[in-house]
């Protein structure tokens, strides 16, 4: 491990790919000749205006996103998302539905609840604790949109295809997995994404906007929970969170440049998936929580044979320099979180010590 | 200059104290033995708990806050907080106060007034273009609070002292000049600050609320949206964002035991800013544009006899290693904001360098 560095496993705030990392260390002091540091820039500077024009153009790339589409960087995480999606997008008395596949998603309906807003969960996998991605909607005719969480950090599931919802957009929370595969655009209206996850550090959330959905934005609404004034104002209608989108600009420059786009990033991450999920799947010791047709590529979630053992695992797997794999402490358990930025070494050094963990006992 | 850095009078985001970008630099890759960057660390560990929790104890020592006081991190910037003070803190038909001295003045106002709370404008110094505090001014009885901007980053004004409310409590945006001089904090029932002027960088708001205060917080509103919320959760109801909050508080170590506390900061504050308007007032060629008795410690704005001799200031000083000295595109004319983090020699620097500069006019 270079400079004593753990393999990190952590569900977000999440590992940084080691040259992101170097690169921001490098100039932190003085930014491209600027005489400051990137902390220290306006963010009206001709510094900053190259990084987050940079930022959305690779953003618009990776995602083969068209002219229909605005990219912006807001506050508040996906929790906030969870708030200006109903206030934004849903007028009057028109439904929306919402699939319920965890802990994020459930947030999500109380929040547009809180409005007053007209929810119909259309499918939940609340009966079996969140461990599958429902099948087979029927999804409401005329809804104002339809909401999905695309991969459940918690739960350890995620949505592969996404249904088919005619008409209605679709409105996305992808903190744990966007950038980790291509995926077509064409039915999301409005994706949202906190960052320290996938694309960078905590503190600032990605937000991609479908056009026809910011003509829905009511007048009538606080400034900084409009969608619009962001698409307007290029995100920056007051001071945006620089050093993040900053931090965004150069993770995704490293997803571009040297991982090669989403494709790549697909084939690596489904390699990490395999290699976790082969050692699970073929040692009665370890049992995974999820589905087997549900099962995330982000985060990989398994139970050993006690809670006991789960605690020394987790504590001899850190002695060991790979931290970050205790599961969500609602639901107990280990997890292996394999973000883009965890490389296929650190997963095949977390199975070796799993083999040899179990073993032991 | 060491690194070849520029003095920075950037009015924010604005100049980090060097010892402190040094250290955030040093520790990049590998926070304090934990074998990540602070970036990567889990808000919920150890060494994110630390870091909180040291930001929180500097604040209520600094400004010598009782347990009456929550001190709080939250995500929007003061933008955020014209939206959120109204919202919380004003109940039902009860009316509030607001004093209009500027640009940020006038955003707080129309955002309470969007919500559809009644706000009385006690005084404002619109009349005369901003250049001036208030004073003698009839507060309401019974009003839900009294609103401040106590530092006027545009306009070059500052509030000193504070006017006497009586009962009613102040709800004060203090972004520009948060931590820069020791005050009583009874009066206040809020206090809000972007952190990106004097504490720390873009991303992160402080907000400092009275516990009287938090028990107005309605039910009825969205989650993130709550200051009960952060209260109840220690600020980490989500993810918060970790570098910011991280950066606030290398800088508040900086302050209290490199500077020796505000006592301290405001004397160098009050040097740095006699320096300046020395210059201003014994020179013809430079006019200062706010009324003696309500210019500003943090931002001191100027004119020089014509737009085009501006132009060539701000160009000419930036080549000489002095950046930032553009006023605000809605006002035009020059300003140096002279924060905490910028030096006394920094400011040695810029007055020579004005003096030459009217010299050879």
């Amino acid at each position: 491990m270079i400079e004593n560095r753990v393999h990190n496993f952590n569900p977000g705030p999440a590992a940084l790919p080691l040259p992101v990392l170097a690169e921001i260390r490098d100039e932190f002091l003085n930014y491209k000749g600027s005489g400051m540091s990137i902390t220290e820039v306006s963010h009206r500077s001709k510094w900053f205006d190259e990084v987050i024009s940079d930022a959305k153009s690779r953003v618009k790339r990776l995602l083969k996103l068209n002219d229909d589409y605005h990219v912006l960087f807001l506050q508040g995480g996906a929790s906030m998302q969870f708030c200006m999606a109903p206030m934004n997008l849903i007028p009057g008395g028109q439904p929306a539905d919402y699939v319920n596949t965890g802990t994020w998603s459930t947030k999500a309906i109380k929040e547009a609840r809180i409005q007053g807003k007209k929810v119909n969960v259309v499918a939940s996998s609340e009966d079996k604790n969140f461990c599958y991605i429902p099948r087979d909607i029927s999804f409401t005719k005329g809804a104002a949109y339809v909401h999905l969480t695309s991969n459940n950090t918690i739960k350890g599931t995620q949505w592969a295809p996404f249904p088919d919802t005619g008409d209605v957009p679709i409105v996305c929370d992808m903190s744990s997995d966007i950038m980790s595969r291509p995926f077509d655009v064409a039915p999301f209206g409005l994706i949202y994404a906190g960052a320290q996850k996938n694309i960078g550090p905590a503190g600032v959330t990605l937000v991609i906007i479908r056009d026809d959905m910011v003509k829905r934005v009511p007048e009538n609404i606080p400034t900084m929970l409009k969608y619009s004034t962001f698409v307007s104002k290029n995100s920056m209608f007051n001071t945006p969170p620089c050093f993040a989108i900053y931090t965004c600009q150069v993770v995704l420059k490293w997803l571009e440049e040297t991982i090669g786009g989403l494709e790549n990033m697909e084939k690596i991450n489904r390699e990490k998936g395999s290699i976790l999920y082969d050692v699970i799947d073929n040692n009665d010791f370890y049992q995974g929580t999820a589905e087997m047709d549900s099962r995330s590529f982000m985060n990989v979630t398994f139970r050993l044979p006690s809670e006991e053992l789960e605690k020394e695992f987790v504590a001899e797997a850190l002695g060991n320099g790979l931290g970050g794999l205790k599961g969500h402490r609602s639901v107990g358990g280990c997890r292996a979180s394999i973000y883009n930025a965890t490389g296929i070494d650190a997963v095949q050094t977390l199975v070796d010590f799993m083999k040899e963990f179990a073993r032991k006992k």
